[in-house]
C-alpha cells in the first residue's frame, strides 16, 4: 500500500490506532493496576503521540470507559440452546472463560473502578450493566415463552455472576466447571 | 498538656498521626478513587510531612494495605445469637451497614484493588480473607456443634457476601433489609 492509498483509507489507520491504544490500556491495567498510569504511558506503549490520544479521546477517563465498553460488548452473543438449563450453563461458562482469560481480570477491575470514578464513569458503568441485563432478560424471556420457570435477571447476577466476579477479583481462581455448574444448579 | 508531658507520650502522638493518615487515605479514596493520589496528597490532607509517612510506612502500598486491614479488622465481632439463622442475619446486616456506610465503598474498592496490585498487596488481601473466613468458620462450627445443619464458609461468601459486594461495587444500592434477609433465606 503506497502513501496515496493509505491517505484514502483514514478509517483503516484510525481503526488500527484505536486497536493499539486499547491493547496498550489493557496491558497497562494488567501490569500496573488501574490508576497507576497516565496518557503518556498509554501513548508510549501504543507507539502513538500523546496528542493523538488527547485529540481523539480527550483524556484518560473517556479512553478507559471506551475500552471497557468495547471489551465487554465484544463478548460472545448470548447462547440459545433451546433450554434455560443449557443457556445458563453455556452463559456461565462463557463469562467464566472471559473473566479468567488473559485480559479478564484487568477488564473486570476496570469495570469496578469505573463505578467509583467520576460521573461519566458511573454513567458508562450503568449503561454497560443495562445492556448486559437486557441481553440476559431476553434469554430468560425466551425460557418463559417456552413454558419453563425462569429466575429474575437480578437473581442470575446475585447467584451466578457475583460469586464468579468476586472470586476473580479476590484472586480465588481457577473457576472449575464443577463450581460453575454448581452455581447454576443452585439457582435453578 | 505541656511539651514535657507530650514528649513522655510518644505513643499518644504516634497513634494520633496514624489515625489522621488513615482517615486521609480513606477520604482520598472516596473522593478520587484508588490510585489517583500520591504520598504527598495523603501528607497534605493529614497535615503531616511527607517524610513522616515514608519513615513510618515506607511507601503508599504498605500504607494502603494497613488501612484496609485496620478498617476491616475493626468490624464488629461475629454475632453469637444462639441460632445460625440469627447469626447469619445479624452478620449479613452488619456487613451491609459497613459496606454502604460513609467509608464502606472506598474500603471495598481498596480491598479489591489490593488483590490486583503487587505481591505485597496480594498477600495482604489473602491474609485479610483468611482471617475473615476463620471468624465465619467458628460461627458455622458453633451451629454444627448445636446440631444445626450449616453451609460451608465459601457458600456464605458466594451467596450472601458476593452479591452484596458486587451490588455496592456497581453502585446498585441501597441494600434493603428484605434483600439481605432474602439472601440468607435462600442460603439456609
Amino acid at each position: 500500500m503506497n502513501e496515496q492509498q493509505r491517505a484514502r483509507r483514514p478509517g483503516g489507520r484510525s481503526a488500527r490506532v484505536a486497536a493499539q491504544v486499547h491493547q496498550a490500556v489493557t496491558d497497562l491495567i494488567g501490569e500496573r493496576g488501574y490508576g497507576n498510569f497516565a496518557v503518556g504511558d498509554v501513548a508510549a506503549r501504543a507507539g502513538v503521540a500523546d496528542s493523538s490520544i488527547y485529540r481523539r479521546w480527550g483524556g484518560l477517563e473517556t479512553l478507559l470507559t471506551e475500552v471497557v465498553l468495547t471489551r465487554l460488548n465484544a463478548q460472545s452473543p448470548m447462547p440459545d440452546t433451546g433450554s434455560l438449563d443449557g443457556d445458563l450453563r453455556t452463559y456461565a461458562a462463557q463469562v467464566a472463560r472471559e473473566i479468567t482469560g488473559p485480559d479478564g481480570p484487568a477488564v473486570l477491575h476496570l469495570a469496578v473502578a469505573l463505578s467509583s470514578s467520576g460521573q461519566q464513569g458511573r454513567q458508562a458503568g450503568a449503561d454497560l450493566r443495562a445492556e448486559r441485563t437486557r441481553q440476559l432478560q431476553s434469554m430468560l424471556d425466551r425460557a418463559r415463552e417456552r413454558g419453563e420457570p425462569a429466575p429474575d435477571a437480578l437473581d442470575v447476577l446475585d447467584h451466578v455472576l457475583a460469586p464468579m466476579y468476586i472470586r476473580v477479583l479476590f484472586g480465588m481462581v481457577p473457576l472449575t466447571p464443577d463450581y460453575i455448574d454448581g452455581l447454576v444448579d443452585r439457582l435453578l
